[in-house]
């Protein structure tokens, strides 16, 4: 059979990797797929640096259009980034009548709904394993794997970078700043770290997956995203004392009132796996009404494990290059004119119970006001730690709560805030079972 | 588009829960599927039983030879069991043209060569998700989601009743016989639980695994099987001193000399996540050259996660149905033309780490044989406790030993039981880091 033909935009850490990948285990990946698939041309701005991850022998320009015009590319690989000249670049492929692969979680959340209604209407793939949980397989067990489930939630650790901070503060005892320097020492954290450490890296991979488990389209602008940024190192401790870990977790399920859609850190019981997932590794925990509950765990960035995704998602697409576009995998699991557009639901109305650290000075009436404020906005205590008095003649009161609607807690915690004796702001994180 | 009409064989634990799920979620799945999966037929030996489950509505017969033959029917389910009258079924459905979708892996453990070379000829697939650790997607992650992976390795817990009974006599400090009592009050082992406690059929799930992951024939004669039945609560004590979970494991690896494929308890290092996989549930470990390596962790059993793979696999097929079967993804991962025979490895060629317990005279020089013994078969010791004397003056030695090759070891453990100051069997449990 005639050789797949693919064209790589983007040599960069995954575009290098995938060069490699395809390279070194080209006799493994056409025994599987039962025909060559070769690296044809590759684009990059530098070429000098590309000309050195793809050896001699593989066409480069720097000009990426020329890849996704070139009447004899099959597939186009789109490792660049961002959503401005890599959506110029696939929605040209697709007019192009070019299948494509992508591992841009950006470009997809954002941008999705149009990217694939064209594909859609042009007859070509848009695969895209690589953007979310790395070289996990997660997209495949979610769209093909648990397609006779109702699927409904799913959470996931699915920013490393995130992750490899949360560990070593809760080994190390350390705050946010002090890691996140040795997290750009170890080149696990960029010098801007905003994306990862507030959550939006993992909001657009969430926004993914939820589309896809519960049929609905991308909504990434309704994600509430919180990042890990303001965490202080005794609040980690404490969740351990109380038998929790602290992760950054992507959270969406399926309500009667609409979907959850949300980042942040979360308290997860320290028995369950997913809470023992450690540094840069990803995992995504599924809970579907059919298989229960199913944890997907691996490396979620890197070169060769990225790679391991995009050329997966590649030797999909060369199976399929042939066939009807109805008979191949929905792009977001169900068929186009079968997505539902569920509301998403305000973080106001989501329930979840909460770990609250109050601030409070050592005085008798200072834990009834407290107690009565919560009661007061239905919210009840699962469990209450008082720690011994600082020095200043504060006390630190940490509180479990039992399940309340978001606005609720809120309220609650306006309330506690404006007390005389407490002093400054009610440090809040949620907490998750994640056994339902 | 037309309906896909299912014919069931065997209603079941598995069965009923397939007819659960296709109906429950037919809107779900159709969405996914794009088209009606509607349970056509149904066969069950005790028909007064299957109609309970499946309600009115749905031809119940008491032949599955009915359904293979049934003009009307595209897809069989065979949920059986067994190499006997399921193996006819299967074989006269592909005769006839229908594609086939099976929980039963000692069918395929035991026949696949045969039964794929037939669906191969007459171009039908035959889709087998649920005969491996039940819901969760493994077959899938290992066929497609990895397959730009040269896959070096693969670890699995693979067998619920088994590592439910590990785990209790862990946390409770009970010996084999006393767990198992208690694990067939709850249903979690068979009245006769050889198959399962002896190692067959975690051998059969990973026979099935290692032909998909190396691109091999199914070779189960050739895997070693060793059970449960023998442990001793202490070792499993000792084990947690030196910081190691014992499982059962069904393992293979690729070297240079052949295949590994070996079931058996075997020691693991307590921070690796899949040690604390728990109760009936199943992990599989792969490691691949781009991926490194991710853990599928899930129910492995149980009437609804195993539909749960039976229905995704009915979908599969569903999309596939029309395709030409080059499209396909192949039965064994790798094109049928591109098997190789590799040699599976006899276990005494293994290389492994061993714990060694020793029944030994408290007696000076004893010591100093052992380890002799051991030197002189290239064996080195990673740690070694002795255990304070019992009241009848014997001390138990524990060794964890570095790699050796198992035909060393075996020589050496039997030189070891010919001491005068040794009384009775060598304890000998393997140990794996599952770091590569």
């Amino acid at each position: 059979m005639k050789p797949i033909n693919i064209g790589l935009m983007g040599v960069g850490t995954v575009g290098g990797g995938t060069a490699t990948v395809l390279k070194r285990n080209a006799e493994e990946i056409s025994r599987r797929a039962g025909r060559e698939i070769r690296l044809f041309m590759a684009a990059n701005r530098d070429l000098a640096r590309a000309r050195e991850v793809v050896g001699d022998g593989v066409p480069l320009v720097d000009d990426a259009f020329q890849v996704v015009n070139h009447p004899e590319v099959d597939i186009v690989v789109e490792l660049i980034g961002g959503d401005t000249i890599a959506k110029e670049l696939v929605l040209k492929a697709i007019d192009n009548g070019k299948h494509v692969v992508t591992a841009n979680k950006k470009l997809l959340a954002m941008h999705g709904n149009e990217i694939f209604a064209r594909a859609q209407e042009k007859g070509v793939m848009v695969a895209f394993e690589a953007a979310v949980a790395g070289g996990i397989p997660i997209i495949k067990a979610l769209r093909e794997g648990l397609s006779a489930n109702r699927i409904e939630w799913l959470a996931g650790i699915i920013n490393g970078t995130s992750n490899f901070i949360l560990s070593e503060m809760r080994e190390k005892g350390a705050d946010f700043g002090d890691v996140l320097k040795e997290a750009q020492a170890l080149g696990y954290a960029e010098a801007d770290p905003t994306f990862d450490v507030e959550g939006h890296d993992a909001g657009h991979k969430l926004t993914i997956m939820a589309a896809i488990a519960f049929g609905i389209p991308m909504n990434f602008d309704n994600c509430y995203l919180e990042g890990i940024s303001q965490l202080e190192g005794k609040d980690i401790q404490y969740a351990e004392e109380l038998g929790y870990r602290v992760k950054l977790l992507g959270l969406t399920r399926r309500t009667a009132a609409g979907v959850e859609l949300r980042v942040h850190p979360t308290l997860i019981p320290e028995d369950q796996l997913i809470a023992n997932v450690n540094g840069v590794m990803n995992a995504v925990l599924v809970r579907g009404d059919a298989i229960g509950q199913a944890l997907f765990n691996g490396p979620g960035a890197g070169a060769l494990p990225t790679a391991s995704a995009v050329v997966a998602d590649i030797v999909d697409v060369a199976r399929l290059l042939t066939s009807d576009p109805e008979h191949r995998v929905p792009h977001l699991a169900f068929q186009p004119d079968q997505l539902q557009n569920l509301p998403i639901l305000p973080m106001g109305e989501v329930v979840s119970s909460y770990y609250l650290r109050i601030q409070a000075a050592d005085r008798a009436g200072v834990m009834a006001d407290i107690t009565r404020l919560l009661a007061e906005n239905n919210i009840s205590i699962e469990a209450l730690i008082q720690k011994g008095s600082a020095t200043d003649g504060s006390a630190e009161i940490v509180i479990l709560t039992h399940r309340v609607v978001e606005k609720s807690a809120n309220k609650a915690i306006a309330a506690i805030e404006a007390l005389d004796s407490v002093a400054g702001k009610v440090v809040r994180l949620r907490m998750e079972e994640l056994n339902g």
